[in-house]
């Protein structure tokens, strides 16, 4: 088999087998296979595109280029879930308790991340003591006995999708979707889950600003997932404005633990009501949604979700203590409003201009090597479709300056404010459930 | 500007500016542009194509890449040929000395090659004392005194293509029009001459097997050669089976000096009035195709195109008594006869097995390093459309050695005898004039 011919039979539009594809794979991966010859046949795989039975098998090579966790150990369906990423998307910190307080285990490979505001784990280690270093008996252990536990990435994960990943990102072949779906399924079923529910965003702060692109992608991935023996279905939700009020780490976990109390906001908690009740039916915890959504409600209600989350922080170090009592995570110095320069409605608040003003403030890592502040952020006062009356604040920016006149800046050229009504944007678009 | 963004643009099927293009060239010249991102926009050039006009830049970008040759001491103007290749291809040798004796200055640069046989230099080599390490001033001088010089190729001409190409062939990207096009002329270009008529090849024999795509390389090499200044033609001729009878580089020779004298296959010898009453036309050295035509016939026939062979043949080096005695050119040591099968038309030749029983002999190069043997080849004795009866001679094989079996299977699995009639094929399809 020659990798040249490999490229000329995509190169023409055809299928590629299984053999063909797993060649590529593993021959780039153990660098036999040159950068040059994949970076033609990744350019035209973009414009010539893959069939789902190449996209499944794409992914399972990249699978099988690395470690794979075993969670076997593990009682019941380990039920797993993956947002496309936001701004201010703090479902999983909710998510994980929530469905765990119903029985579903949830054994989380977490990231750090690059982007506006930390990883899950970032967040996670805002509380005193908390820690991701768990060894691979004690998470299997932790998971059986308290149905939720959360570890770095550890192993060598999909070292196939890395090294595309990395030569994508410098031929202009990242917006792909049989590449991007592959890429994110390989990493997920590495991980090990039996069920897989994904959370696709679409609008100005999603990877997929178009809801056909984002449509496009969550078709992709529950068909490969599927493929793979992995029940996977997609909630497509909106990212126009971002979800919840609050954009940052510190902020996001205090949000968090509000929504486990019952008192988050009305769009991350339902987000969260939807996502959940999904992955409760996968792991067979519920027999139908509307049961499954009932019960996730009640849990939230009668305090056993967030005593689960509790219990989770405990078991992995953390203080407990400071989930109840929020103000002893990490606060930033400066807390400044942002006040409305005329009365109406907010007709627009552009999610990842808030995102990059969160950034601005020391929220995110740039790259890698970035150190994050995790208690500076923005909590927004008002959303889309809200009332404001001039000199009323539209956010609070938590700053470790009081210096925020470019965020400030920067944060007004993307608030819109209408003298008219303005509608609050769909929450969810869609819900795909491919086989 | 970035490469990143030129890669981005093209597979978004938008045309490159001038800037753009010579950003790219230049910057893979000088080896600042890596392979993996140029075989990726290979790949997007390859799928979304280029406009006539990036054509012509991206082979000017190539042209300037390197050493162009200054002819501008030789009067008139100075007109090249060139043929995108096939079996049996003897038309250079007929045509310089043919148009010259008309007065029109060919100063041609040629080359080795790989293939079924060597090239115009290995052939001319096969005449005792011929050499063609001649000056820059001498070959200029040449050329003024004899109206026709050939040189190898000198100087480090195009070699953006030369670096392209290496790509292309390990990325599936050399069989894209606009690649081709540019790569051909712009060596084309860089070698000087005013005006280039083109003969393009098609069928088995060809690079370019259907017409549809001959007939659009032979547009596309038309538009870049007069869009760059060149006046530029192009002929379409046929190669389904081998040009005149001759396969082989003394072979040919011999084949080349009967049609000066007049006495050559029908078909090389109408190729060669066709090309070459364009070329005399592009040179100014008559008025009309019908003018230029007779003249070349009167001196086919009257010896003139002739003694100017020999007079060219002696200025660098060479014997032209040999001209007059093609037995002193070197000679295979065996003559072995294909004799038919059975009685019938002759109704298939493939030309590209018949190149390939020449280099299974030992006429060609397989590569660079390979030695080649001038005496041996192939001289058909039939050809499409002919009568044969069983027992009669096919083709002579001129070999080394008495032993040609797997050679004599490998003809008679490529030639057709049929019990009806057979048309020999059209030697012209086309003529492309664009400008």
């Amino acid at each position: 088999m020659q990798m040249y011919d490999i490229i000329e039979k995509k190169r023409n539009g055809q299928s590629l087998t299984s053999e063909e594809i797993r060649f590529f794979i593993n021959g780039y991966t153990e660098g036999e296979i040159p950068d040059y010859q994949v970076s033609a046949l990744l350019m035209a795989v973009f414009l010539q595109d893959m069939t789902e039975a190449e996209r499944a098998e794409l992914t399972s090579a990249m699978v099988e280029s690395g470690d794979q966790m075993d969670l076997s150990a593990i009682n019941g369906i380990k039920v797993d879930k993956h947002s496309t990423g936001g701004v201010g998307d703090t479902t999983t910190l909710i998510l994980a308790p929530l469905v765990a307080s119903l029985g579903a285990p949830v054994a989380k490979m977490s990231g750090r991340g690059l982007g506006h505001t930390g990883g899950t784990l970032d967040k996670l280690e805002a509380v005193p003591g908390f820690h991701v270093e768990v060894s691979s008996d004690e998470f299997v252990k932790l998971v059986n006995e308290n149905k939720l536990a959360v570890v770095g990435q550890t192993g060598n994960l999909a070292p196939a999708d890395k090294k595309l990943y990395s030569l994508r990102d410098v031929t202009a072949t990242v917006n792909s979707i049989p590449l991007i779906a592959s890429s994110i399924m390989s990493k997920k079923i590495a991980s090990g889950s039996d069920a897989i529910v994904l959370d696709v965003k679409t609008g100005d702060g999603a990877f997929m600003k178009e809801l056909n692109d984002a449509r496009e992608l969550a078709r992709a991935m529950a068909s490969i997932g599927n493929r793979v023996g992995r029940s996977t279905m997609a909630v497509i939700s909106d990212m126009s404005q971002p979800l919840g009020y609050a954009v940052g780490n510190v902020l996001e976990v205090e949000e968090a633990i509000e929504t486990l109390q019952g008192n988050g906001p009305a769009d991350l908690t339902d987000l969260c009501l939807e996502l959940g009740s999904q992955m409760v039916v996968l792991a067979n915890k519920a027999e139908t949604l509307d049961e499954a959504k009932e019960r996730l409600k009640e849990n939230l209600s009668n305090g056993k979700a967030l005593e689960q989350f509790k219990r989770f922080v405990s078991s992995q170090g953390g203080d407990a203590h400071a989930v109840d009592h929020p103000e002893l995570l990490p606060q930033a110095a400066h807390r400044i409003e942002l006040p409305a320069k005329q009365s109406g409605t907010v007709s627009e608040i552009v999610a990842d201009q808030i995102g990059k003003a969160a950034m601005m403030l020391g929220a995110g890592r740039a790259t890698k090597e970035s150190a994050i502040d995790l208690s500076v952020g923005i909590v927004l006062n008002k959303k889309i479709g809200d009332h404001v009356d001039e000199g009323e604040s539209l956010l609070t920016i938590h700053a470790s300056t009081p210096e925020v006149e470019e965020v400030k800046d920067k944060l007004y050229s993307t608030i819109s404010i209408a003298s008219g009504t303005a509608e609050a944007p769909s929450l969810i678009y869609d819900t795909i459930t491919e086989s």
